[in-house]
C-alpha cells in the first residue's frame, strides 16, 4: 500500500503542517528496523548492524544547511566558520549515538559569483574541524545553485561491542546530565546579528560568546565513552535547544522530565550579557541552539559516573540537571526555590512562516 | 601547509573557473588514498577498504540536485519522476564502481509553500526506484530553502574479493563498451521542454523518448557482474554525456579513444524524432546526459564477454564501440566510412554563465 493515502495532503502545504507534520509524511517511506538496521529514522543517526557486510556497526547521518535559513546571507556569511560548524553539527550527531566519526562527504551548492577565496575559506574551516577529530573528507558533489548550500553526510562506527545510545532509552528514575555549559551559542548569535550592542560589552565577553556561537566543539570522545560505560544510556546532542531536545526525548521515550534550571551550567559571560540587554539568563540557557553539547540520561549516580570517566582519562565537565519521570510528555522546569517555571518552546521551526520578532528564527 | 596558498583565488569567482577549476580548488582538501581508503576523490564513488571496521569494501557517493539547475522549476516540476531519477543517479554511481547499493540518506530542501502531495509524490518516486534495487532509505534531513533541493548519499559494498572499477584503469588495446542504447534521454528532454513538437510525432515515439528521459534505470547488476568477471575493468556511468565521460576517462587514465559512432546503439524512436526536427542523430547519441548506462573498457573480447555474462544469467545488451589508444587525451570519432567526425563537447557545465541558446543547459 502506498503510504499517506489516508493523510489529508491534498490541500495542505509544508508550512501548514510545519517540520513535525512533514516528518509524519516522510516517515512511512523510511526503513525502521530490519535485518541490517539497528537504528533507523528518528534518532541522531542511522546505525547499520555488523552483518556479513560490516564487522562493526556503522553510523550514518546527514545534515543540510541553506543560506538565509541556517546561516546569514552573503556578504555577511563567514565562510570559514560555516565550514567548521557544518562539520561540527554532523560529528555531533555521530557522537550522540556513541559513535566515532571517520569520514564525511560534502555536497556544495554555490552561486556562480562566489569568490574562490570564499570556497577556500569554507574548506579550510571544514578541514580544521575534521582534523581535530581524525575525520577525512572523501567525496561529495559541487553544483550551481542560487543560494549557498552545504549538505554533509558523516560516516562512523560504534566502538567494539557497544550499543548505540538511543533517544528511546530514557527510563523514570534515571539522572539527567548535560556536558559543558549552555547559553553561550545563542548570546553569540545575538551579538553577531546586532553589532550595535557589541561596544556595550567588554571585548573579552564578546569574544567568548562569539566563539561559543561560531566554533562549538562536538563531544566525540565523551559520547563514545558514555556509550561504553553507561549500560542504560539515552542520549541526544543539543542542536536545537535544551527545551527542544528534552521534549524530543520525552516523546521518543514516553517519559517526562523534572529539570532544575539552577543546576544547568552556563558560561559566566552570559551574566554580563544579560545584565546589559536586560534579559533573563534562563532564556539563553534553555533556548540556545547549536551548542553541540550532549544531553543524556542514565541511572548511574553523578559520583559513579565522574569516577568512571576519570578512570578513562576523561575530564569533560558534566552536570546533573534533573530526573526522568513517569509523566509522559511532561517537561517541567523548577527554579532554585523549587517553584515551577513556565517555558514555552521558542526553538527555531524550519517550515513555519517567518516571525520577524522571533529572535530564534535565524539560528546562525 | 594550507592548500591553495599558491592559487590565484583572490579575484576569481566560481564562474570564472568553471566546474573543473572549482574541483582543483577543492581537491587538496580531499583524502586521496590512505590506510582505509581504496578510492578517494576523482571517481564515481569513494571506496573504504575492508579493515577492522568493515569486512567488505564500502562504497559511498553523494549527489545534489537543485531546482532550476538540474530540474525544471515549479510548477513544471514532476515530483515523482524527480524522486525516481535522483535515486537512479546515485545508484548508478555505485554501479559504476562495481558496487551493490544498499542504503540511501536523503536531505531535502523545501520552500514552505510546497504542497504535501508533492512531497508524497517525491518520496513515492524515490521509494519505487529504491525498491527495484533492494535499497532502503534510512535517514537524512529536511530543511526550509527557497528552491527545492534533493541531496542524496548512497551507501553500498563491493562484492566479495572484487576490486572497484576505476576511471584510471583504461589501457591501450582494451575494447570500449557501452550498455543499452544512448540518445533517448536527450530527445525526451527536448520533448519535455518543447511541448509544441510533441503533436508532430507518433504518441508511441513520444512516450518511449519521455520514458528514456524520466525513468532511466541504473545498471546495478551489470556493474557488479562486470567488476567480477573483467580482471582489467575501467568503468564510468553516463550521467553527463558519452563524449564527456570519454574525455573524463582519457584524462584519468592518460589514454585516448577511437570511437566508431555507427557502432553505438540508439533507440529507433530517435530516427523519427531527428527526421522531424531535422537534427543529426549523432548529436543525440554523443551528447545525451542522464542515460545512466555504463561505459567500460576491458581487454576481454566481445564474444568472451557476452559468453561470461550469459553464463551468469545476464542478458543486458552491450556493444563494442571502439578501442582505447595511446594518444593521451585524444578522443576521436569516426563515421561508418572511417572518416573522422569533429565533436566539440557540448555537455552541460554547472558554473559557466547560462547560455540561453544552449539546449543542454537545463538537463532535466
Amino acid at each position: 500500500m502506498r503510504p499517506n493515502d489516508d493523510v489529508e495532503t491534498a490541500q495542505s502545504t509544508v508550512s501548514d503542517v510545519g517540520e513535525a507534520g512533514l516528518l509524519k509524511i516522510i516517515f512511512p517511506y523510511l526503513e525502521k528496523q530490519g535485518k541490517d538496521l539497528i537504528v533507523g529514522v528518528g534518532d541522531d543517526a542511522a546505525v547499520l548492524s555488523p552483518t556479513a557486510c560490516f564487522q562493526h556497526s556503522m553510523v550514518l547521518t546527514a545534515d543540510m544547511l541553506v543560506e538565509g535559513t541556517h546561516f546569514p546571507s552573503r556578504p555577511n556569511l563567514q565562510w570559514r566558520l560555516l565550514g567548521s560548524k557544518a562539520i561540527a553539527a554532523n560529528l555531533s550527531d555521530v557522537a550522540a549515538m556513541g559513535g566515532i566519526p571517520s569520514h564525511v562527504l560534502v555536497s556544495l551548492g554555490l552561486p556562480p559569483d562566489v569568490a574562490l577565496r570564499e570556497v577556500v575559506a569554507l574548506y579550510d574551516g571544514m578541514r580544521e574541524m575534521c582534523q581535530t577529530y581524525g575525520v577525512s573528507i572523501i567525496g561529495g558533489d559541487t553544483v550551481r545553485s542560487p543560494q549557498v548550500i552545504v549538505s554533509i553526510t558523516a560516516v562512523g562506527r560504534m566502538p567494539d561491542g557497544v550499543s548505540p545510545a538511543l533517544r528511546t532509552s530514557c527510563r523514570p528514575g534515571q539522572n539527567v546530565y548535560v556536558s559543558g555549559k549552555l547559553g553561550g551559542s545563542k548570546a553569540g548569535l545575538m551579538l553577531a546579528l546586532n553589532p550595535s550592542i557589541v561596544s556595550l560589552l567588554e571585548p573579552r565577553v564578546v569574544q567568548v560568546l562569539l566563539e561559543r556561537h561560531w566554533t562549538p566543539q562536538p563531544q566525540v570522545t565523551l559520547g563514545a565513552i558514555l556509550a561504553m560505560i553507561c549500560p542504560d544510556l539515552a542520549m541526544i546532542d543539543i542542536s536545537d535547544s535544551l527545551v527542544h531536545e528534552l521534549k524530543t526525548l520525552a516523546e521518543a521515550s514516553s517519559c517526562g522530565f523534572d529539570i532544575y534550571v539552577d543546576k544547568i551550567p552556563f558560561p559566566p559571560e552570559i551574566v554580563a550579557y544579560c545584565n546589559m540587554t536586560n534579559e533573563k539568563i534562563e532564556d539563553y540557557i534553555l533556548f540556545s541552539g547549536e551548542e553541540y553539547e550532549l544531553l543524556f540520561c542514565t541511572r548511574l549516580a553523578p559520583d559513579q559516573l565522574v569516577a568512571r570517566l576519570r578512570e578513562l582519562g576523561q575530564s569533560a565537565s558534566i552536570a546533573t540537571i534533573g530526573k526522568v519521570t513517569e509523566s509522559r510528555g511532561l517537561v517541567r522546569f523548577f527554579d532554585s526555590s523549587g517553584r515551577e517555571i513556565n517555558c514555552d518552546d521558542r526553538t527555531f521551526e524550519h517550515f513555519l512562516p517567518p516571525q520577524i520578532n522571533c529572535s530564534d528564527e535565524h539560528k546562525s
